[in-house]
């Protein structure tokens, strides 16, 4: 890991849909009505935006995405990241650049002058807690190979990608370049499969790329699952652990499971109290992962703080760390 | 009350600055640095917005303005409500008519097509629950008579005008429009004071307003006191109470005082639990008073809601209710 580091200035570049969420309380007969995919997140066109918009109640809008989500989770914790997204130049665009710089993340992307304005993540979230989530990518569908810039993918000790992106051809196309720059700097790659109704879309693409250039790879109980089209849980732990080398699988309360080889590490779930909105879960646990394989080369200790990160996202309404994560994996772990 | 109400349809009609809030977290080290109103509501320009925004930490995006947030606490509690404000055609302008309307507000004006952006406070909440605001009023600065028209204005049984329309003369002149039409239609009529260095500034047309048309006074204690350049509580409600008909005095955790003629009311506050933000305090205070007096016509009652509502308010970050204010009374005081 040390070799790998030699030039790298930040813990992880990501690269994912740049979004703002916009979150309202529903109950579960407005989801039902609607058809809508009940914790799953499902990608929307602008008048399907503007209709369930409007039959929404009032909304929050907190800046999103689920790699920029990490991203900013990361740099809470005090390793430094760096995140390729595009956006618009349009007031939740700059909403979006803002949230990010202000989280101490590296953003040097410039927002697109014309083209659809910057995406919105219209989230549901029931009285369970669950979210769902509807998606208008707007601006992030010209994500492309031209915003991948070398020097800054080089700045990343990790490269971390959201499967959301293979839904775009030309953002998988970026995805590839970058990591092929990765490979070229004896970087390592990290990918989310981010959500079980993608994992269907991608099933082999994404088998692929475990195999091949994923170092570490990010995926629920159901996304595993779906990826290996099993239904047991021991079964697809058997597979991956043969196919890629890191696993983090996360299972809601039951916490996690993180294989490294024959090695399997049981973490579990750290919630701060009642769970509120289970939005950024995943991501943060990703960020806590990442912060702490980085920091301490543990995967044991990486997947406590990345429980602790998940813990604090889920205790409150949106997908962005409220409490200061530093300080909570001090007095929670007692590590820096 | 009875006949005044003969053909008005809402309980309320207000007329205010149309504003979306964006909500950060700051040390009062940042407060002093910038040298900010600590508890204040100041303007700043386009310019100042852009570098202080700069300067903030991550955001929450909320529909605010104080009179926007009495209105939907009024329609929350199941009063009618009606809103006279002004935004562009611009994505943050769409957030707060979405906002609006989604609560049951009903909010007719057309966002304007060219002119300023839609106004955004940036409000610094400090680890004491105190909030500092900083308002670009951008396109709130063009709300002029001609966006006043009489029929909106006699929907509602009382009018409502927040104290901070008086920064802008344009604005001014719209309520001054509005409190005829009222007159007109033989309506109450409202007046909030907004904030103490707005009194400050509107001194004595305030003071000519209270003494006139204002039938319903709402102010906390440094505006009352500021109103009448006295040091003591008790002086500014010997002086109130000869000049408008309701005064609804608040005082933060000290609960509030009503007067009306040599009649004096005191309520408790009623804090639901920690208060982690007092944004919208006095805003849903009003909310749940002019409702109570609408619904029930008793003045202590009134201000019991009026505090139950202040007191969902500020348990909670954002200056409009999240929990259902209606179950909350019915809960709390067994009424409807």
């Amino acid at each position: 890991m040390s070799q790998r580091t030699s030039s790298s200035s930040l813990a992880v570049v990501g690269i994912g849909n740049a979004i703002v969420d916009v979150i309202a309380t529903a109950d579960d007969g407005f989801i039902a009505q609607r058809k809508l995919d009940k914790g799953g997140m499902r990608l929307i066109d602008a008048e399907e935006a503007e209709a369930l918009y409007g039959a929404m109640g009032p909304g929050t809008e907190m800046s999103g995405g689920s790699c920029a989500n990490t991203m900013v989770g990361v740099a809470m914790l005090g390793g430094g990241a760096g995140y390729v997204g595009r956006v618009r130049d349009d007031q939740l665009g700059a909403v979006f650049a803002h949230d990010l710089r202000a989280a101490g993340v590296r953003f040097t992307a410039q927002p697109a002058k014309d083209g659809p304005p910057t995406a919105r993540c219209l989230i549901l979230v029931t009285p369970d807690a669950q979210r769902t989530m509807n998606t208008y990518l707007g601006a992030c569908i010209h994500l492309q190979p031209g915003d991948i810039a070398a020097e800054e993918i080089a700045k990343g000790a990790v490269l971390y990608i959201e499967g959301y992106l293979w839904d775009q051809p030309p953002a998988k196309e970026a995805c590839r370049k970058a990591m092929k720059i990765a490979a070229e700097h004896d970087r390592e790659v990290a990918l989310t499969l981010s959500d079980a109704f993608c994992v269907g879309r991608w099933r082999e693409e994404f088998r692929e790329l475990v195999k091949g250039p994923v170092d570490i790879l990010f995926a629920n109980e159901s996304e595993i699952l779906s990826l290996y089209q099993v239904t047991d849980f021991d079964a697809a732990l058997k597979q991956v652990r043969k196919e890629v080398k890191i696993a983090c699988l996360t299972r809601s309360e039951k916490g996690s499971v993180i294989v490294q080889g024959d090695k399997t590490y049981t973490i579990p779930a750290m919630p701060l109290g009642k769970v509120v909105d289970t939005t950024g879960a995943g991501d943060l646990y990703a960020a806590g992962f990442l912060y702490g394989y980085r920091q301490h080369g543990d995967l044991e200790l990486a997947g406590k703080i990345a429980s602790l990160a998940a813990g604090e996202v889920i205790s409150h309404v949106g997908a962005r760390p409220q409490q200061d994560l530093k300080a909570l994996v001090r007095s929670k772990l007692g590590v820096k």
